[in-house]
């Protein structure tokens, strides 16, 4: 594994909140460490330090040894640059729920610049309404909607392997160092939404499914700088065609 | 979901040769129905039913239910087309091992003509030669070299994932059936070429390296013929916003 790889995963923070069950907390550091992660954060755990957590951990009980408690959310997210909650629940559809792996795209991107936490709430109740507010991002496993419940343990696991996977695949992706980073194409398809309604091509007032149509087409492919900069370019070309007129 | 995912994901068996803990049993149970899976074999194992089986399954206690019991693992074996083994082992590498993704792909592709075994082996000792000597196909989940030891339910739930996550990307590769032409296609770059003359963005007796750094872009992804509608329309929308000054 190149150096890159294990700097970004070690900047990934794993923060389990108000988890219930010590067992959970043990699989949890077990599926951490398989992965590569190291970085355990427990908010006010009910039954910690416990018998079930160091029997699921197995031989990653260092994990759980360095794991540190805190009374909130917030304390537990202090110098992170980016916090993505999870949630199995679409009412908490305030933002866009990220695949998993677009999620480890983002929180490896954010990697680069300092710690990334995935939040993990209570097996019963998930994260709350003050817990999503600290998150910027939301994820979702997508799982049957038949039963899509999975173990807390089972979720960690789950998510460590996404990001282990994408990371190695980042990594692999070397060449590609050129690769643009999330706000720059966010930006790009703002400027494409901005220019769309300037020429008329995209009625604000009834945008259809144009936007997401564009953007899953540019997703399929992973944009680099220089792309980015002669798309933008052919759009500043296009304002300053109208503007002549 | 289609029908299809649905039906290639219920041509999946799970099979767990000789588990030790009862409680990997109900986690594994309680993973394969949050994917949608719902077959499952256990080859003789250590203490089953149990109340920890049932603890871990929790909603997924009718996985449990109809679990089959095989005294040997040929036996479980019965009416699969395929099987393909888990190891963390590189000894066991007679055969090449395959990723969780390339395994999902090779299952998913033999589910069509009928059911694939995935198959587990003991928590300790893994798959024995005589087991492994069952299957077709070895695979291994990529894990940290400093620790690779996934709980077999957590191993269960990250090819469960993968398996999901393969079955609803192969469905949704269905709509690309309307991939546009190569014919399209061109007509799509020569107006786009034509465009970029227009709006003063691409010069013609200096073109550098435009065109190409363009294709490139739309080449790396399979353009659709609705999107080039799209595209199309874009550019149509320029030419008349020009002509309007």
């Amino acid at each position: 594994m190149l150096p890159q790889t294990r700097n970004l995963l070690s900047n990934i923070r794993i923060v389990l909140s108000r988890p219930s069950h010590p067992g959970n907390i043990g699989a949890a550091a077990r599926a951490m460490k398989t992965m590569g992660l190291a970085d355990l954060r427990l908010v006010a755990p009910k039954k910690f330090p416990h018998a079930d957590a160091e029997a699921m951990a197995s031989g990653a009980v260092d994990v759980l040894a360095s794991a540190i408690q805190c009374e909130s959310l917030e304390k537990a997210l202090t110098g992170c640059v980016l916090a993505i909650g999870t949630s199995t629940r679409q009412r908490d559809l305030q933002a866009a729920l990220l695949t998993p792996e677009d999620a480890a795209k983002k929180a490896l991107s954010e990697a680069r610049n300092g710690k990334v936490a995935i939040v993990f709430g209570n097996e019963t109740f998930g994260l709350s309404k003050e817990e999503l507010a600290c998150c910027q991002a939301l994820m979702t496993i997508p799982a049957s909607p038949d039963y899509n419940s999975l173990n807390l343990g089972a979720a960690v696991q789950v998510m460590a392997y996404v990001l282990r996977r994408t990371a190695l695949e980042e990594t692999f992706a070397e060449p590609e160092l050129d690769a643009a980073d999330l706000e720059e194409v966010e930006r790009f398809y703002a400027h494409l939404e901005q220019t769309l309604i300037n020429i008329g091509f995209l009625n604000p007032d009834s945008p259809k499914r144009l936007m997401p149509k564009l953007r899953r087409l540019f997703s399929r492919t992973r944009l680099q700088k220089e792309e980015i900069n002669i798309l933008r370019g052919m759009l500043s070309a296009m304002e300053s065609t109208k503007t002549l007129r």
